[in-house]
């Protein structure tokens, strides 16, 4: 049994490669921290190279990247493949790295990254890099409908025959992250501290925001006030904010949405807060494995690409 | 003509004092930036010391405080007064300071600070500190009805017969300031340049938010995209990030509005973008100058402490 390519999936805080075989059996793996942001002082080759080795890759194995290594800000720009986008449209789009970038990979290596995904309508624009290949694997698996990736920016995207048909995001984890650690909010939040899916700040935030999700912006200086006059801990504070932001998002994304089941990506960490706030709104949830949908994006694109 | 107190408002990062007479004549004042942030440094009484001494102020002239200067990390903590609140009610829960306090003032003198308003519901908690002498002021000159005051953390409060009787804070201020500078929004926006009242980003971007309020988060991360994908300047993105936010404030804030006129206090930079935004929502707007209701309400509350 031989490996026929790496699958990469390389984002802004993490690295992940498995070699894999064309039946998508996976033969070995590597991960660290060595996201795009961490590569801008180290260069991307030499980390690439030393997860191979790690792998225990044979020498010519070739390389698919997916994510925020073809960013502006990455390893080489990759532009975006636009709306639909089948996985053929991913692979044709990808693009292989000229020699000059391979220096530092300590051989010669048929290295290639696939394109982001762009949404070019100036009534709402949107980017994804990284998403499209688990989207494009669910996809591939056959998944219809809207599928829902939590993260740092949230990804909601409808799958229709095979291909992304239309997207958008939403920054709730970034806006979690800043009002919780930049602005005035800061004051009542626990210095460490986990939300909890099963908490009830949280779940009755969720159920107030699915109500009515115009109230989230206003609902969040009351935070301030109700930790100012006794009336929550600093848990539930940052609990309620969870639920606050995740909650808007979600009723905002599900007002129009028929009833048609919805997959989420990712169970893990946010994941879960998003599972219990989806679950509160009555909608019928699938779940996928992110990495699973990765690597199967990923292998989608490299028969594409090499026919194997 | 002798003034008969020194009005103050001291905010987070302004002060302001005026020498009054009890017929509401300025015939002094002296302003700088000593907020109660720069204060934790040099203290308060110096501070307060050398405005006195700029103004001209006479020996032992009382001095009337409001705003941060009141707050738990201010000069001196000074309870919250509870809604519904009159001048009558922040004048006798006014803290006299003790000696101990006045170290470095240079003299004796009658110093107090007025309280903040506090909305002791947990459903919904709210507070504020300095506005309410503004708000005061204003039912004192026979407002009724709701008044707006724009600012980092915006208030709306509800005037009844002289008293307020509820109110809603929004740190719409403060969002637009923390997605502009520390969110992934920084990267698409202009390093300088104010957003112009008449800007028709701006403009459409309100009138998006008063027609759907719950859409304003959702509407963040397309920034991002707009400005990546070449829809929108960073003049625009920075245009249309301040529409959306106050839009989705003032749409939240009219739910259930009856259509009596708004008195928004303050039309200078930020009041400019809400009175456009107000103006859009087709509500009847009135004016108040801030400083001017700020001291109408010292005077008001002056006169009930010391009885002039």
């Amino acid at each position: 049994m031989s490996a026929d390519f790496a699958a990469v999936d390389w984002g802004t805080s993490s690295f992940r490669l498995w070699l894999m075989q064309a039946d998508g059996a996976v033969l070995a793996q590597s991960r660290g921290p060595e996201g795009m942001q961490h590569c801008h002082g180290v260069g991307f080759a030499p980390v690439l190279a030393s997860h191979l080795a790690k792998a225990g890759a044979p020498a010519g194995l070739p390389v698919l990247i997916c994510g925020m290594a073809g960013a502006r800000q990455g390893w080489a720009e990759v532009a975006y493949a636009d709306l639909p986008a089948l996985v053929a449209d991913i692979a044709a789009n990808a693009l292989k790295l000229p020699g000059a970038l391979l220096q530092g990979l300590g051989e010669e290596r048929d290295v290639r990254i696939l394109p982001g995904l762009a949404q070019n309508d100036p009534a709402r624009p949107d980017v994804m890099r990284g998403e499209e290949t688990q989207l494009l694997g669910l996809a591939q698996m056959g998944h219809q409908g809207l599928a829902c990736i939590p993260g740092t920016h949230s990804k909601w995207a409808m799958l229709e025959d095979g291909a992304v048909t239309s997207m958008r995001s939403a920054m709730t984890g970034e806006l979690f992250d800043i009002l919780s650690k930049q602005s005035i909010l800061r004051h009542g939040m626990p210095l460490q501290g986990r939300v909890s899916a099963d908490d009830a700040a949280f779940l009755n935030a969720v159920d107030e925001m699915l109500a009515d999700p115009a109230a989230a912006l206003t609902s969040l200086f009351p935070l301030r006030a109700a930790g100012l006059l006794g009336f929550a801990t600093p848990e539930a504070v940052q609990a309620r904010l969870s639920g606050l932001l995740i909650g808007a998002e979600i009723g905002k994304m599900l007002a129009g949405h028929e009833c048609g089941p919805i997959m989420l990506i990712g169970q893990e960490g946010l994941g879960a807060l998003y599972r219990a706030a989806l679950l509160r709104a009555g909608v019928s949830l699938r779940y996928a494995d992110a990495e699973e949908a990765s690597r199967q994006g990923l292998l989608a694109a490299a028969r594409k690409i090499w026919s194997f």
